[in-house]
């Protein structure tokens, strides 16, 4: 039928879900898995194992794409400039994508651009950072610049001791105050390389740990002109970077208004809800940009939808009979499973409740995550 | 994750959509498709290329799965009878496919319950026609009893003549009173094993040379008790058959009430509309009646939910560069399409609208699914 091919490097639940929305628009996405095991491998006709950071693997992958986009962050920036020179059109562009891959890069692009970021300072010794304590005091966070996720290369130290064994680790670091936050919120949004942009309503995201647990939206109690500012900061950045595909932008909200906490330029978690709570999903949208398409409506479909993210337990306890116990109590809830090993902490599924009682909704959430995880029921 | 492997035979679209919704639930559908271009085969992972009506083929494919569906009717009855003698569970199961596969079958059964059908009787010869055109008059419907779908297999004749020319055919007939009827409705249903049974709403089917080019759900004006009363006939109908899975019923509204025109029992081009219109889709449904899960929730999720069939034209026109037009135009239209070459007449995706006004929801399905047909705009 003349229709392009996308592909996506990364064979996790990103691109898995990714492929689920690639169906409705007549395509089968093309992934670039590290094993056939992977989660959108299993479920992908057009599958390559291979490694993202061989150039000669990407290059092979690439072959036939009309454009190549990303479930992560991790294929080397030098490896996309040399494709680029090749001629393959990478979505988002490697000059877009440095800002999602070196937190320096970010911070200082965000702070050249006036966009309220928390102080922060690259640091390299115990030293540098003992001078930075001295503008922001204790405890201060120390981040990985590159390669972090879910909590893992952050680390909040509470002195010279603690960060002088972060810094012996050896890793790229910036460190950054730590904000004093009421909560954190997500304003995602979508960017076509004709320029269109799309956001939608702005989220309250729940942590534990340093993963998100629980996506709401919209963010409850957000002020209109508050969700305004963000989602305009979020398109704004878009632009400035000229990213093509999804951008979400974690945000702190403080005493003092907002403040940028990381970027992902790819289908986030922070946006899940949207498969069944926006009239476009964000993994359509994230097609639909990267395929220089007009992008989708992004009007919620209920007036709350919670998500709740399933969280790998202890053992992988027996989920066709747990299923068969959560969709006996609540038929209108959402399950998605990732086909991924059970580990602990391990991000497996989410579920997603929609409808007019956001107390209602949040605890159904809350109830059949918790329930698939541990095969109990929690307590009201 | 000792999730189950389910078994689709056939790679059509609704096998595609299946494997969509399979995603979500942790699975991935396992197509026995008769090409490697099969609409399915396209985007699973576990695609077997054979031959539906070997019991060989079907043998091997079953190896492993569950339970083993159908996106058709087409494999003979006699080897599902043979593969559940070897103990395979296939669902719907052989003595419910019957109703499917053989009219005759299926209107005496139904006559028998008491369900309304149109005055019929199995003919021939041209004697047994011109005796039943006595009853009931001429013009009459001649079927085929085995075999058809989309309005083949089924003829308006209007004399001794036109009856002649069907029944030198040789194909197996049935006779029916051609009904007076003032439209036609669908009512679509679940059952799983353990015997539990959910409806959604009922809703008007609008047809074009005998195939379905429009869905409005719910059916425009229909009363409640006769809504009623057309979901509690699926549902009786389910259980007397004791199918497994999605049952489609559709029906001819008459002056005197309703009349059973067909049966379907599997997904069904009546409730694709499901995807974006219903808390659970049907194929979604399918799943979980076939897993013997508890069924999910039917509720509409707008007022107003249209579907329309995308109908292939002469060519295959620039489907990307009416992607693109169609998008602009209407962002919050949801496209699917099947990934099959176009044929004229052949049904190679649709799309749905949603919202608060039911002529505004119409004039956009349809005006969505001409131009992607046809690269022009409906006058208004």
């Amino acid at each position: 039928m003349g229709l392009p091919v996308v592909g996506m490097v990364g064979g996790g639940q990103l691109s898995r879900m990714t492929h689920q929305a690639a169906i409705a628009l007549g395509l089968s996405l093309k992934v670039l898995a590290d094993a056939t095991h992977d989660s959108a491998a299993l479920v992908a006709n057009g599958v390559t194992v291979g490694d993202h950071t061989s150039l000669d693997d990407l290059r092979a992958f690439s072959e036939g794409c009309e454009v190549v986009t990303f479930d992560h962050e991790h294929v080397p920036n030098g490896l996309l400039e040399a494709l680029e020179a090749e001629g393959l059109r990478i979505a988002p562009g490697s000059a877009a994508l440095r800002h999602a891959q070196d937190k320096i890069v970010m911070r200082e692009r965000l702070a050249a651009l006036g966009i309220p970021v928390p102080p922060f300072t690259p640091v390299a010794t115990v030293r540098d950072v003992e001078g930075f304590a001295k503008h922001v005091g204790w405890p201060l966070v120390l981040k990985a610049a590159t390669g972090g996720y879910d909590g893992k290369g952050v680390w909040v130290v509470h002195d010279v001791e603690q960060a002088a064994e972060v810094v012996a680790s050896g890793v790229r670091l910036v460190a950054e105050q730590l904000v004093p936050l009421r909560r954190e919120l997500a304003a995602v949004v979508a960017r076509s390389p004709y320029g269109q942009g799309a956001a939608w309503p702005v989220v309250e995201t729940v942590q534990a740990d340093g993963i998100c647990v629980e996506v709401l939206a919209p963010a409850p109690g957000l002020s209109e002109e508050r969700a305004l500012e963000a989602q305009s900061l979020a398109l704004r950045l878009a632009d400035a970077l000229e990213v093509v595909g999804v951008l979400a932008v974690e945000l702190f909200e403080t005493a003092d208004g907002l403040v940028v906490n990381e970027l992902a330029m790819r289908p986030h978690n922070s946006a899940h809800w949207t498969i069944e709570g926006a009239r476009t999903s964000q993994f359509e949208q994230h097609l639909r940009a990267v395929l220089d398409y007009p992008l989708g409506a992004t009007t919620q479909t209920a007036p709350w939808v919670v998500m709740a993210n399933m969280l790998g337990g202890d053992d992988d306890g027996d989920l066709d009979r747990r299923l068969h116990m959560l969709f006996g109590r609540d038929p209108a809830l959402k399950v998605h499973l990732y086909g991924k090993v059970v580990k602990p902490g391990r991000k497996i599924g989410h579920v997603t409740a929609l409808g007019d009682d956001l107390d209602d909704v949040r605890r159904r959430a809350q109830v059949g995550a918790h329930y698939l995880r541990t095969g109990t029921w929690l307590e009201d």
